[in-house]
């Protein structure tokens, strides 16, 4: 049986200090850490196994994909990486405190530019110093300057649909470690949610989320492994 | 200009504790963790990067790797990881204490088996503890049940002709993580070393071994990174 599961990145040091992070590099904190192994913990503990990994070019979803696999003792996986399943990237707010930003531009604005679906915030500054331009990890590679949700949607699906869904219909187990937009766009296509109720769906650090597939990777079930 | 850097595991449990390990995955110890993370600040510090990485499917080479990767903030480097990178398979040595087998046999016989070229040990035991039939990372994989170093060399060289050397001719940096004996294998190969002499040829945990290459992959400079 195809079987699909999603996994956020346990805690980053941004998301602990309430920062808009995006494609900005940040690695995982002291709890982060923690939350990945109880991931890996909770698959072991409860017979999970997989046949291949997918995550994106980002350190704090790589670490959490190895800790998992770590407590498994599944480092041996073929592992892909790839930039579309990156986080949606959040133009000029990345690196600003949300606090900080909605005492600047007020909660109403920063409600919209992270909560709608298709107005993206604005570009980051040409000499923002989270610039990625000098990244080699995305030579070749066209990086936005700002995403709204759905263009983040617009790049993991055809990733989705080009090297993940054709190993899933092998019948393969396969665990995607990446971030909390990258993953709405999967849990958006595979449970089939609304433009306006996807923005609203929140997915917590470090909680395997399992969908059992059928052949033609429609959803038999869905649910955090932490609830079974 | 075309770089190889080979890197042999930090010490794992077995290593301490002088058992003979070969295929079975055994972890690093606290002090084989402490080693990997020194070699990559060590090649971070030098301005090493690299582009493309190769290792076995044992936990103690991958491991290793995700080690110096994280020191080099390196993590989103594409990894190959394959069978043939793998320790030499020790056979029937398999577990036993160093010191128990040559109160058994004579330290003549160990001898034999740990340095002779193309003299296997004894086959691993039908019932022995430690048979990987059922791995199913080596599905697929004829598994063998002893090696020599003649052996193993005659699986790791054609994987660097076939994966590596084409990488390497790109003019890409290669960072390979792997083990005493198949390292043994590449560096025979590089430096041209007699049949005699590379089984003395003893290779340290957790030193990063430069090979500075032509275009045509024949080697301008060795050297381990610690005495540059």
């Amino acid at each position: 049986m195809p079987t699909l599961v999603l996994l956020r990145h346990g805690q980053s040091q941004w998301n602990l200090e309430n920062r808009f992070t995006g494609w900005w590099d940040v690695d995982l904190s002291e709890k982060g850490i923690a939350e990945a192994r109880d991931a890996g913990r909770m698959l072991a503990d409860k017979g999970y196994e997989f046949d291949r990994c997918f995550t994106s070019l980002q350190t704090r979803a790589i670490r959490t994909l190895h800790l998992v696999l770590h407590e498994l003792q599944s480092l041996w996986l073929p592992v892909a990486k790839d930039w579309r399943l990156n986080e949606r990237h959040y133009g000029g707010l990345t690196g600003l405190n949300k606090q900080e930003m909605i005492d600047r531009v007020g909660a109403e604005q920063v409600k919209i530019w992270r909560r709608s679906f298709d107005i993206p915030p604005p570009p980051l500054a040409a000499d923002s110093p989270y610039q990625l331009a000098g990244d080699r990890r995305y030579k070749g590679i066209a990086i936005p300057d700002t995403e709204s949700l759905k263009d983040t949607i617009a790049r993991v699906l055809p990733y989705y649909e080009a090297e993940i869904a054709p190993v899933l219909k092998r019948g393969e187990r396969v665990m995607v470690s990446a971030h909390g937009n990258s993953l709405r766009a999967l849990e958006k296509h595979l449970s089939n949610i609304a433009d306006g109720d996807i923005v609203g769906l929140e997915i917590p650090t470090g909680q395997p989320i399992v969908y059992e597939l059928n052949d033609d990777l429609s959803v038999k079930d869905r649910f955090y492994l932490s609830e079974r």
